[in-house]
Order: structure tokens, then C-alpha cells, then sequence
């Protein structure tokens, strides 16, 4: 491993490589390109990942980690529970609509890629984004404030294809975009639905 | 026009278009396969549509209105508007969750081929899908049961929206697919989380 490899780390080229796959694609980037951008051999990066799958699979769970970390600090500080799960969902929806959101087009890759282990890397992807949606609605549900929707349903799940599908059908009809008080509007009502 | 197209008519072009469609995809379909399994020239195809792009359009919207009206018998003959909602959901699931379900295919061809006034074209799809469901939630808020969950936001998106998040998030966990009283459930937390 060269002195440069060292500076560049583990890190450096994963940060790289998602920008490389951001401005174009999967397809589009190959080892040899990435390897340029960061200044190092192939050979370098070989030293790290495997193949350029695994460093794909990486990217993504980094790109996930930060998301759910994202979520988790806009939640922070809220008064309550109804309240952190709207700041956290805001900043849920800034990021899937935005057009360039990296997450949700590589995830859109992903699915058409069909390489290696895809269904285990998007189990961890949807499980690692809901996670701070889940951890509140546990927290409601183990004080007896909401009841379960049963063990093989997720609340977290439930709340972002609402808004999911009210993104969708906005765009289909020229609406504009969610507001806060749609999201508001939308964590009420699913809040009251569980309600004991 | 030949004895043959008139005896075929429209209608029966469109349903082995269909079939066509269905079995390999829009791309791979030329209008002169569907010529030949109509038995009819290309000029007696494009006596009825102007191109395949047309005919394709045409397709979906068909597919769609026997969805609704699918989703509509399902629900006749309910004795309350939850349990009409769950009939109608039941038959949506079973439709989506279908591997070779023609409308959801189409629809995801749409999404990628971009051809011509594609988002009127997905815009009528889906709300010709959401409609049966709409209609029970208008009714139930023009008697002032429900509220209204503000002009812009379908309550029929939310609903079929957390079905949707459902069936991801089972297949992601490897679990097995919605049943009737998963259904049951998610009507049951929309409903009384827009009750009044």
C-alpha cells in the first residue's frame, strides 16, 4: 500500500466513489475511474474492496448511516414524540425530493442492477432509514401510549408510504410539493389510529 | 377496411395487444406482431390507431377501468364502508402482489420508456386506480364521519400508500405477504385516525 493510499483511507475513497456514482451511475464508473479520481492505483483500491460491487454496497450503507443520522438530529430537542417524528419526516421528504437525492436513485439502481446480494443490501438500506422512525413509535408502543399494528408490521414503514404515495399522487395531479402541515396533518392521523 | 378487421373491431385488438404486451413487453411488441396475431394487415391496425404508442395508451387505460370496476364488484354488497374498503383493498393486494400483474408491469414500463404525454397517461392510471377507494371516503366525509385530510391529499393514496409500505417492507424481512387481517388493520388505523 502506497503513502498515498494510506492518506486517501478507507473513507476518502468511498466519499469519492459516491460522488462518481451520484454524477453518473453504476454502469457509467468503473474501478479504473475511481481509482484516477482518488490519485491511487487499481491496485490500491483492490487493497480495500473486492470488487466494485462491494465498494457500491459500501456507498450505500454509508450513504444510509448518514441519512438515519440526518433524521436523528433534525428529531432532537423536540418536545414530543408527535413532533420529532415531524421534524425527522421533513427531513425525509427534503431528502427523497430532492432530484439528485443520491440514496434514492441509487436505490432505484440497485433494484434493476440485480448484482450479488441486493435483497439483503435493501433489507439493511429500508431497515437503516426507518430505524429512527421506529425507535419513537417503540418507545409509544412499550409505554402503552400506541398499540402494535402486530409484529410483522412496521408503524415506521406505515407512515413513509403514506407520504410516499401522497408525494406520488401530487406529482400526478400538478399539486405542488408536501408542506409541514401536510406531514403534520399525516403523523396526526396515523398517531390517532394507534392511539389506545 | 377488410371483413376481417371489422369482424375483430377495436376491442379485440386491444385485448391481444394486451396479451401481447403482457407476455414479453411494450418494446418487444412491434405493431406487426400485433397484426399477426390480430390476422389483419398493418394498415387495418392503424385504421383504429395511429401508432403503437396510441394503442399501448389505450391498452393501459382499458387495463385500468376493468381494475376499478374489479375493485368496485368486490366491494358491492358490504354491509358497512370499513368492510367495503377492506373487500376492495383485498383485491388490490391480490392484483399488485401478482408476479406477471399486467398494469403493475405496464405501469413501471412507463415510468422508464417516456414516451409521449406519459404523465397524463400515469395520472389517469392512478387516479382511475384510486377512485373506488375515494369514493367511499368522500362519502364518508360528505356525512361527516371523517374529516378531510385537506383538497390536496387523497386519503385513498394514504391508504393504498401504507399497503404498499407494508408489502416492501415484508419482502425486505423476508416475511410473508399482507394477509386480510393486515388489511383489517391499516383500515382500521386510517379510519379511526380521520374520525371525527
Amino acid at each position: 500500500m502506497s503513502t498515498r493510499t494510506a492518506s486517501i483511507g478507507r473513507k476518502g475513497i468511498l466519499e469519492i466513489a459516491e460522488d462518481l456514482f451520484t454524477q453518473r451511475s453504476y454502469q457509467a464508473v468503473s474501478i479504473r475511474d475511481i481509482a484516477q479520481a482518488c490519485g491511487v492505483t487499481n491496485a490500491a483500491l483492490y487493497y480495500h474492496f473486492p470488487n466494485k460491487e462491494s465498494l457500491f454496497h459500501e456507498v450505500l450503507n454509508q450513504h444510509a448511516a448518514r441519512l438515519s443520522d440526518e433524521m436523528r438530529a433534525a428529531g432532537k430537542g423536540m418536545s414530543n414524540q408527535k413532533a420529532r417524528l415531524v421534524a425527522m419526516l421533513c427531513e425525509y421528504v427534503h431528502l427523497a425530493s430532492e432530484p439528485r437525492s443520491a440514496l434514492f436513485s441509487f436505490r432505484r439502481e440497485a433494484k434493476d442492477l440485480h448484482i450479488g446480494d441486493m435483497h439483503v443490501q435493501r433489507k439493511q438500506l429500508m431497515l437503516s432509514m426507518l430505524a429512527p422512525i421506529e425507535e419513537v413509535f417503540d418507545d409509544a408502543i412499550a409505554a402503552g401510549t400506541l398499540r402494535s399494528p402486530g409484529s410483522k408490521n412496521s408503524p415506521a414503514a406505515l407512515l413513509t408510504g403514506m407520504l410516499h404515495a401522497l408525494m406520488m399522487h401530487r406529482s400526478a395531479c400538478d399539486f405542488d410539493t408536501l408542506r409541514e402541515e401536510d406531514i403534520k396533518m399525516t403523523v396526526d392521523i396515523l398517531w390517532k389510529g394507534m392511539e389506545i
